[in-house]
């Protein structure tokens, strides 16, 4: 088995700082919502605290970039944490102090960052770790990203290219990283062959196998190329779907779409994105689409939808919003554990019909050794009024359970049937009794 | 097996009259062109000598067409060799002579023909041999070649049509034709439907089939159209993918994207063809672009570049240099036994990685049994200065080998790298030693 | 003014063979077409007697072409009359005979001819008249006409081109000739530049004006670039708009587009060409679309529309069908007075207005000094049931005339309105009384 | 009058130091080409010296660009003249003393610049001179070239961008800078909007309007797109219609596409421009296409057929090869007073027919008062072989002259026509006698 394969067995769970503090993250917020989640969530199942973009640049205060400022960096040309922002890191330390504290919590720690190497590297002419060369012979000389600054790519054919990545991800290993996040190398926007990327994102691979500490590799951002699937897969263990997903029906409901064309993808180890969930108390320090600090504005329904699909799906769980924050009803949808249990013991989920307003997925249900023992149904409403919606399934001796609402429902043997709320879904687990 | 997969089991190697006489070949110099082979390349699989377009044209002295002019022919409307270029076709013997001769000396006989049926034999009413029909009857009314005047397309849905192509298919058989080369067919320029010569070439395939005698059907122009692959391949043992190639960096460069078009294609009894090798003495009597006699315009490392794309690649080799010339550093070029090699005993060529100025191909190396035996590993730099280029490959107790220069070199047992020169190319043998 | 603005000072009129004998016309059908339209329809202004294409094709039978045939030629290459069709033109008279009979009656005499040099000639290499170079010097290599095989198009630009054609106008000249319909020229169907037929039509021009006869030019087939306009009138009399129309609602109701698109284009000498009308008898000798010999598939209101619309637009108006044969409708219809009268007597036509199933055009009249002396209004109704169709015209002592029924009608003086029949036009000329 | 047309009231001709130095031109280079114009060509109309590309940059060697290495700078992110390589710039001196020399030879200078603003200076956030702003400000996040690491393009629209390009109009204007090519802007290479440059050409035309000195402005490179010529005209002074233009007939032979496309643009002060003469001694220190150290690979014929065209187009002429070693044919090309009179007193040249492997173009000769003297008729044969063209001219009392041979040819008053050798051109000036 590739070592890649030896993490995200199951799709990773945690907490990113984007949707409540762009690029502006600290860490105290980084370690209160740490403590948050091992308090409150943990025993669900969350265990990964991410630190989002920037973290090297003293000036971020909120989702904007400030173009062309200088980054905090290492004669080698690597990132390194801005101290303001990163009081810990003083002295060399880097993030091994936050992750520390992570650990010592009982969770994991992950970092973002952005392929290539710092412009500023380049245009200083340092040298790469462990070789002859400088940043200058390793930088593409036209591949950049279209929205950020901060770095020109890697052209990987380069002698001294894989020598770079080499010196990050050892960075990263002696801090105690368990999950890096790398963004605009998954498609490159504006790019003439958007996966361009490709020759980085193998480069990394072998970095993380070289480092000596295992590391799931989440690449971003969306929407992946489907015909990339194969290569994606044996890289990486999660790639984005989509672009950004806000708190926005319209964005939501097409991640149906997004979830049919990729259905049957996902594996233990290599698990197509749905990308962060936008919910609790969100936009604290972001102008992402001219929002700003506000509780999620999908509605109840709405978000009982994107758990259900995201979970059927089992895309990885990333909450957006600051966990401190939360309110009853976020929190008991985040920890319901009949929902949950699916980005563990389920398989096969597939779009199984589509209508207009409605669309219906089904999965197998495992038990531990992995052998179906049940079908779940959802019964998704994306229509503007209420409506009867229903999935025919004739067993005999069965029952139906609605892990919403954590109870049964009579069956007639025949339909899973139910009213559905305007944006609402409906989960069904059904199982045949055990004949005597 | 189809008949077609009797022969090209490997990619074919030979020499075509085109690049050095145009469409003015005569009999004594394919004649002295094949004793050369026999004498110093038949050893290294050299085997096929190709008489290229407008044998039948009286004519004709150098690669431009006279448009209009009458060909040879016989009452059937098919083309014979022209007596005074090919003395010994006299009397009704066609191009058996030259056969004898070529096969005489252990090599195969190869002709290139336009698809079609020649005007004048329309304009003429000629019969279709062995039917009741003339060529008016199968003549397309407005399929013709953009580039030359010689035929009109044939109507493959036509009655006479296949019994027209038998016809010539038998006489090339009674010649002893090993090989032909159909032109103006594998992308039909101009046409509204590139691939509107495929009943055609189905003709073609039926007529070979037929004829008793194997031969070889390699198609022209390209580009060919890749969807078309899997027609290609049942009906053609080989197929250009690109226009004609000249001794042209920015022609050559090109082929880096077609290789990678057509990567996976290639297999016993059909390739996908990098057209004629445009080394050594070249432009004897060709105006093609305005250029003339001349030694290859290609540098010494672009050559190489050439060799090692297109052995690795397996694609046919046919030089177009006309052979007694070769200088010492042409002729080694084309005798190199480790290069060669590849097109035997070599498999999987794949683009590995793509820079900017530079290209990384990897393939498999074979034993006599088709199982893998090492790893090739090719850097080329279509830059304009010299390159360190790496390509990352962690083995142990392996040795690798420098084909070009015939020498092991160091291995440090993670990257294969090497400093290569401007448009030039380096090429490696991986293999693990046996263990004790 | 330049030569060709002798000729067809209004619109010409007259008679073409193949709408109803299609390539196969025959001598004695053409003259007895000539001395009906001397005895009916002369003194209305028809006046051309037309001989469509392939009048050197000796087996022609109806309208379809047989390829490759040999046809009647000159030893200049220079295509003669078929004198088993032409009896009258045996000993080299050509057309004379016919031309000097129909001369005599009052009339004109136009022949068709395809652009270009026989292929025959071609590939037998005949001489250019009056130069010392052959036809093969001029013939383009790779210009044909997509559906007739009987020529190859000239280059214009080689020695020899205008020579040539100039050969071929002198010989019309001398037959007496008036009027050139040149086909295969105005677009030139699946050419990379559809107007690559520009050098020829200026090789055309030139011969026609140094030929010593006038004669009118009439370029087919359409629908002619508009962007070519300034072009096409600079060097042609009249110019087809569209493909061949035939007696179909379909094709007719699409003129309304064409003649919106060319309003305002026409002139004295330069004429946009609506194409022939297929009236009365036509399809005699014709497989064209399927169809054979028949009377004319249009409604009588849709023929109104169709004379009402051309007149209008000052279409030149050559009838189709077998005059011969006329039945009373049919000729009263191609000899109304105030209708006909259009083609000399007014101008400024345009689209006025068009709805859902109507069209408005409205015109000037012009009286003999050319200045407006009224208005004319035609209300078509393109829809499947009657209309009652208005256009707002505000004019104080006016009277209104319905030029189809020949008498006045009320007029409120605010609105020209009607109800008009399905397929049907209405078309009033307005004018002002004289004040006293 | 706008100021920009107070320049280029015809065709600009100078020399350009790209075709033999690539970015590596010195002093003493520029100089020397600089006395040998003005001692043998100035008196033909020569004029220019450009000094091309990457003069800032000190370790510039040939004509491949080192990404991201420094160049030379003032403290307000202006580029200046690397001391090595222009040891006259020292202390501040600028190309002022260069330019100074220049002019005493009664000739011009020019520069090569890059758009926007240097990538050092970006990130060392220098100010922009005589604002409260740094160049950080008005760099655009991704708007770089796609060939060269220097620069990044400005956001026109911000504060500070203007000033910007007025800080260094200012200096250019300082140091008597005559003549500004600036690259990367008439098209930018891999933008979404390939005329993205469109702001920043405005910004330079105010800059160069506000400079207190006349400058020639031209854009690079091309293909300019054929819809942006009223901007262009209203901006620059000349503007690239090709990509770069080298030694190779294929290029060359578009150019006729390319004029044609171009035609009827050209006014004074506003020239589509073919690019440099590659001609004479060239590829000194370049490795373009992997070429070097050559004499011109265009032949004679195709050298004629070069400068016929662009002299007829009006394109302006910049001189590629090294001046100094032209040989008697090179110098006898570039000063033919009968071809360069053209440049001056001709109009309206027009493509007025094309053929297969033939192109003839017309233009009107002028007289000193602007008024119409004479035809001018150039036959151009594209084909492999030599061709009998002609262009139907009828005159009486006229006289025809060879501009190339300098001598008066037959004339039958008909035709133009000549034996115009293989990729060859023939001019020819048509006047009329006057009467007496």
């Amino acid at each position: 088995m590739p070592l890649k394969d030896n993490v995200a067995l199951t799709p990773p769970m945690g907490w990113n700082s984007w949707d409540c503090y762009g690029a502006s993250v600290r860490e105290d917020e980084l370690l209160a919502n740490a403590r948050y989640m091992a308090d409150h969530m943990k025993q669900f199942g969350w265990e990964y605290i991410v630190c989002d973009i920037q973290w090297s640049e003293p000036g971020a205060v909120n989702s904007a970039y400030r173009p062309f400022v200088p980054l905090c960096m290492d004669e080698y040309g690597r990132l390194i944490p801005a101290e303001n922002r990163f009081p810990s890191s003083r002295g060399g330390a880097g993030f091994k102090p936050v992750a520390d504290q992570i650990h010592a919590m009982g969770l994991k720690f992950g970092i973002h960052i952005m392929r290539g190497i710092p412009r500023q590297a380049v245009h200083a002419g340092c040298p790469v770790l462990g070789t002859d060369v400088t940043v200058r012979d390793i930088a593409h000389p036209s591949s950049i990203c279209s929205w950020n600054t901060d770095m020109y790519g890697i052209d990987s054919t380069k002698y001294g290219a894989q020598a770079y990545y080499d010196s990050i991800f050892a960075l990263y290993a002696s801090w105690g990283v368990d999950y890096v996040k790398v963004d605009d190398i998954c498609v490159i926007a504006g790019a003439h062959d958007l996966y361009s990327g490709k020759g980085e994102i193998e480069c990394i691979r072998r970095a993380i196998d070289r480092c000596g500490r295992p590391m799931v590799l989440s690449l971003s951002p969306g929407p992946a190329l489907r015909e990339q699937a194969e290569h994606l897969a044996a890289n990486a263990n999660l790639w984005r779907m989509t672009g950004d997903l806000w708190d926005d029906w319209a964005q939501l409901s097409e991640m149906f779409d997004r979830c049919r064309t990729w259905q049957g993808v996902g594996r233990p180890g290599a698990w197509p994105d749905c990308d962060m969930l936008p919910l609790g108390h969100i936009g604290i320090r972001s102008v992402e689409h001219g929002r700003s600090d506000r509780m999620s504005l999908l509605t109840h329904d709405e978000q009982i939808t994107m758990m259900t699909l995201f979970s059927l799906f089992r895309s990885p769980l990333m909450m957006g919003g600051e966990l401190r924050d939360n309110d009853d009803w976020t929190l008991a949808l985040l920890t319901n554990p009949e929902v949950l249990d699916l980005l563990k013991n389920s398989d096969n989920a597939r779009e199984a019909a589509s209508g207009s307003g409605s669309v219906i997925w089904t999965a197998d249900h495992l038990d531990p050794a992995g052998r179906k023992d049940g079908t779940l149904v959802a019964l998704f409403n994306t229509w503007t009024t209420p409506q009867h919606l229903s999935w025919p399934l004739r067993l005999e001796n069965a029952t139906v359970r609605d892990l919403w609402a954590h109870e049964s429902v009579p069956y007639n043997g025949e339909t899973i049937d139910a009213i559905v709320p305007t944006h609402g879904a409906k989960l069904f687990l059904i199982r045949q009794c055990e004949s005597i």
